[in-house]
């Protein structure tokens, strides 16, 4: 691709088929921005011409999207080697305005597409489960009970490499400032995801401290 | 469906494909809960075998789902008859267990299949956009000014009977408490989306009151 800047994804037919009269994004950067701050992401594939859509929690490391399931699943199984969009989107503000057709809201939605593979090495797959849980948790792989054979065996790991993708954001007030006669209020209410006050395990022993590192992860305000 | 009870939707392989080993549900109610709650949507399509996931906002009535969008997107033209995976997603919480193995999230997902079809006759659609709004925000629809016949020619509505969902939540505790005696901190931390401060448009006259309407709904936590 000599055309396309190493800083952006490709601009393709399918990448560019949603965009129509939207600002939009295919700067790699942008596009890490959603993927990273998004707690969960939406895999959509299609199998014998369906459509299927699940949520599920993705890392990315580079180019490459992570996610992964149950080893005994047979969805995630028939889904090796099939195309995937996967799609991280966040509500941010519904925006009130003089119109209902001026009516939107404010989001951020990364859409990724690529070939969905099995993590087939138990080491790289065991690699990239620990730094799935230190990503959003750092320094809790290590607190933990180490991982079994056992375990790793009845996980499946999945990556896609991302071959096209583009970001799109709204963040801004009504979209009419020339209907500021219509006497009805306009602008913009807000929608935010926070993470609360941790509630322990009821068998948790009463002297166990809370991690230093999860208690700045809630007080940054970040989800992931 | 003469051995199906109306209050659950039916059984098959394609919504039964990824419900293996976990709790789920057909019932028709707890779809609709999880769905009535989501405030957006993620649908999938697969168009010439390409899978697309988009968000956007929809609505519901009875077993019809709507959505909407730009009669100028070429995408939303192109997916008129498709077959379409809706799925509704939110996260509630991390859950951390002693193993990485037994980490989780408390979650609620719908997963409703059908056909996408356009809204053609413009009486219903101008009829389902004044519910969409209304339903959103009870009584804002007639405080607007009056949607024209151009805005309601530039927006395509959608919809999608639901042939077959399911539904899936996770909302329990780690599951692993016969290994309370590893000493790492385990529990829920909850995850909340709340709607915040309202930001009025720049432009709005000083004078306009916030609509108690919306004061209520924010207020209620629900986000919409």
């Amino acid at each position: 691709m000599p055309d396309t800047p190493s800083d952006t994804f490709p601009v393709t037919q399918r990448s560019r088929i949603r965009r129509a009269h939207q600002r939009g994004s295919y700067v790699r950067d942008d596009v890490y921005a959603v993927i990273d701050a998004s707690p969960l992401c939406h895999v959509g594939y299609a199998i014998d011409g369906e459509p299927y859509v699940t949520p599920t929690i993705h890392w990315r490391e580079g180019d490459v999207l992570y996610w992964h399931g149950s080893a005994a699943s047979r969805f995630l199984e028939s889904v090796v080697g099939a195309r995937a969009c996967v799609t991280c989107s966040m509500m941010d503000g519904y925006v009130m305005a003089r119109s209902a057709f001026s009516h939107s809201v404010n989001y951020r939605s990364a859409m990724a597409f690529g070939v969905a593979e099995l993590v087939d090495d138990p080491d790289h797959a065991a690699d990239a489960l620990r730094r799935f849980v230190e990503g959003l948790f750092p320094g809790r792989w290590n607190s933990l009970r180490p991982m079994t054979r056992q375990e790793l065996k009845a996980t499946s790991v999945l990556k896609m490499t991302i071959e096209e993708a583009a970001v799109k954001v709204r963040d801004a007030p009504p979209g009419d400032p020339q209907e500021a006669d219509v006497p009805v209020w306009a602008g913009v209410i807000p929608m935010e995801t926070r993470m609360g006050a941790p509630v322990p395990a009821p068998e948790l022993p009463k002297e166990t401290p809370f991690p230093e590192e999860l208690a700045r992860l809630i007080a940054s305000g970040r989800l992931r």
